[in-house]
């Protein structure tokens, strides 16, 4: 097959990109490296040291004798180029990771509110619309996130997309199935929603075949393909905006602070490792909705753990201790999540999961590479617990404090 | 009450404006003028003599000896601008009409496309970052459309907004109450739609009064306020993207074509005077939301016909004849729509039927102007009958042609 990888030069697109392209696939990466440049604004850098995606892409030609094509285009503002790009390539399947990712990113400023919604509705609208324009019949995978449900809401288990609902009419109850409701705590997990919207109208106005991957937060760094040399290593985010609380805690444990638990670290959410994750994208790639159908919508997730949970596993692997702070979020202190996943396991999933794998990741990474921590990215409680508290009654929404993410 | 109006030069922003300024209210517009702009690109004009914004505000003052401000911004594409500007003016409350209206617009080109969803996502999420970070605690009134739930789908009366629904939670079952399910039609309606999920993540996350008023068809020209000096006189839009059923019937008639009526003429509509669709603006003014209160939507029109009895009702006053047509959109060729619109009623409104406001209509405007029409703008039947069969043929999805809208 020919894959188009849109945001192939990022956290879950590098992986992505090798497994495909191992897998014998004519994979071409879209990319306007504008992740790179936020690393640049937030003056941060990825734990493990990050080639150019040029000299990545050389790399894996020397490793593996296949070619990876990089284009470097904005979606969100070159639509002529997409467009020209899309018809000359013909791809068989687009894969859809190019948007800014980061809720607390989103969240920072209003500039940052306004890039958020203008980059990531720009770009899904222009691929959709160019996918009609240039007559492509490709399938179009997007990753979503589960958070679009919000978390507390009442409890009910996340969906795989869709609720039939009974609505009145003159006739009598009728049944009806609609997109599940979304309730965003976020500008990025509102983008997410009104990507949804624009795939419904897509998928039923024009046909387009697409399947929206609801993820839970991806974890891991290492795949097979990564391992394959030193310059194939994936990024590994560990600062406020775009390090998971995962992260965060392998980071604290490997320069031995304490791992910062808020609250009572109640908060549950859904994880998957890189290595499903590429692998769940396969999956989806190969059962495609038909032309008229409607959006596919499967969650893409393998294990729900509470925070605190997190962190004792951690503690018992490194030794680290725990430090309870105040929660500066808005947020239920406790909450449970059921996550349906019966889609991916249907198709032969077989997960990797945290039990298993996360000494890898303290001991690969972590550790290896705890030289290149920039400690004041890294939240020490023993600086600034007073402080904290502080912070928390003149930021009640936690906008300056980023915790679980 | 200071009052800024956003695309306050548009067909309904500018009656808005003068019937405000007439009650004693600071009115503000801004504007881009690029509803002008696209006159200019289709080559098409108001039939009725359309001045200038700034010699539309001279004249108001000298008639009225109030004025108005008019500020040239670009909403979608100038954010630091509005907010300086929003910081400055600190209105009370903001009436939102700037986005771009037509369907058959939004549908027309690839190029098409992308305007419609760039212009009024960025519009409307620009003017909601705004007003949280200049603290800004106006009331937002914006203009949104019934178009965005589908005409034909369950045959269930058009709601005010939400719906009711039953979730199924491992305690058993939850009622909660969710937006209504959307089912745009165009790239113009799905607008509409992203700026419902704007509007209730702005509404929950940061306190914003907002009230989305879903407005029908707006037919009629003049307002007490346009009245008032020929150069104040509204603009009356005829041609096939931005011109209505109503409109295209009217000025059929008044150059003698008969009125063309697509399939059946089956298709009902909801209707509403600009005289009510000032006052209705007016009333919702009035009654704002508090902070932390969900959305408020209102359906904003006063009638429901079918095509085929607008026809009628012209013919009968004009004595015009009615020629039936294949219909090239896809939709079903019959469909009731019962629309709620208590909210409106409850709150003291007085419709202009059209029964009794179309003489006017045929008499103050259509015939006054018949000189400025651009026949070839105007479908006339003899001439492409059979040429019609064959572009439906071609075409089925009528995009070439454009009926009601
Ligand atoms: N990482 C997670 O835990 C996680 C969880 C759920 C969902 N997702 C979703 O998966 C997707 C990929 O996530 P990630 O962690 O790899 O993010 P990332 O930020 O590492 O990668 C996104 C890539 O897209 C590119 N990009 C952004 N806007 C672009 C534009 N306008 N034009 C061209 N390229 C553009 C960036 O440069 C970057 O390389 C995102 O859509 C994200 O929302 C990720
Ligand atoms: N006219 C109707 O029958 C009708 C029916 C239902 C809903 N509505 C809604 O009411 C609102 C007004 O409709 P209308 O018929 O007056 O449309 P219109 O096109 O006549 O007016 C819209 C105005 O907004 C301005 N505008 C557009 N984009 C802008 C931007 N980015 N920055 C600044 N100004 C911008 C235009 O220049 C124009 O003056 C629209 O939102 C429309 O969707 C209209």
């Amino acid at each position: 097959m020919k894959i188009a990888i849109l945001g192939g030069d990022g956290f879950v697109g590098w992986p992505t990109t090798l497994h495909l392209s191992d897998l014998g696939h004519e994979v071409h990466i879209v990319d306007n490296l504008s992740r790179r440049w936020i690393d640049t604004e937030l003056g941060v850098q990825s734990l493990t040291p990050m080639d150019s995606i040029q000299e990545r892409c050389r790399i894996w030609h020397e490793v593996s004798g296949r070619r990876i094509q990089f284009h470097l285009i904005d979606l969100a503002k070159e639509y002529e180029r997409l467009k020209v790009w899309l018809a000359e390539v013909k791809p068989d399947a687009i894969i859809h990771f190019a948007e800014q990712r980061a809720a607390p990113y989103s969240m920072k400023t209003d500039r940052h509110k306004v890039y958020t919604v203008n980059n990531n509705v720009s770009a899904t609208h222009n691929v959709l619309a160019a996918m009609v324009e240039t007559g492509i019949d490709a399938h179009l995978v997007h990753l979503g996130t589960m958070g679009v449900y919000g978390y507390s809401s009442v409890g009910a288990p996340i969906p795989e997309g869709y609720l039939d609902v009974e609505i009145d009419t003159p006739s009598g109850k009728k049944e009806q199935e609609i997109l599940y409701p979304t309730k965003p705590g976020s500008v990025y997990h509102m983008t997410k929603s009104l990507d949804q919207i624009l795939f419904q109208f897509y998928a039923q106005n024009d046909g387009l075949r697409i399947t929206d991957l609801h993820q839970g937060i991806v974890w891991g760094t290492h795949t097979d393909q990564t391992r394959k040399h030193e310059q194939l290593v994936n990024r590994f985010d560990y600062d406020g905006d775009y390090g998971t609380v995962l992260n965060r805690f392998l980071i604290q444990a490997a320069i031995g602070y304490p791992l910062t638990v808020h609250g009572t670290g109640g908060q549950t959410r859904a994880f998957i490792h890189i290595r499903d994750s590429v692998r769940c994208i396969e999956l989806a790639l190969g059962d495609a909705p038909k032309a008229g159908e409607r959006v596919r919508i499967f969650n893409q997730m393998t294990e729900t753990h509470r925070v605190r949970d997190l962190a004792e596993m951690i503690a018992k692997m490194t030794g680290a201790k725990i430090a309870n702070l105040p929660n500066p979020r808005k947020e239920a202190p406790e909450n449970d999540l059921i996550v349906k996943n019966d889609q991916f396991l249907a198709l032969g999933l077989d997960p990797t999961t945290l039990e298993e794998g996360l000494l890898d990741e303290v001991v690969e990474v972590a550790r290896k590479y705890a030289y290149r921590i920039d400690r004041s990215r890294v939240p020490a409680v023993s600086g600034w617990t007073k402080d904290l508290g502080a912070k928390v009654e003149r930021d009640p929404e936690g906008k300056a404090l980023k915790s679980v993410s």
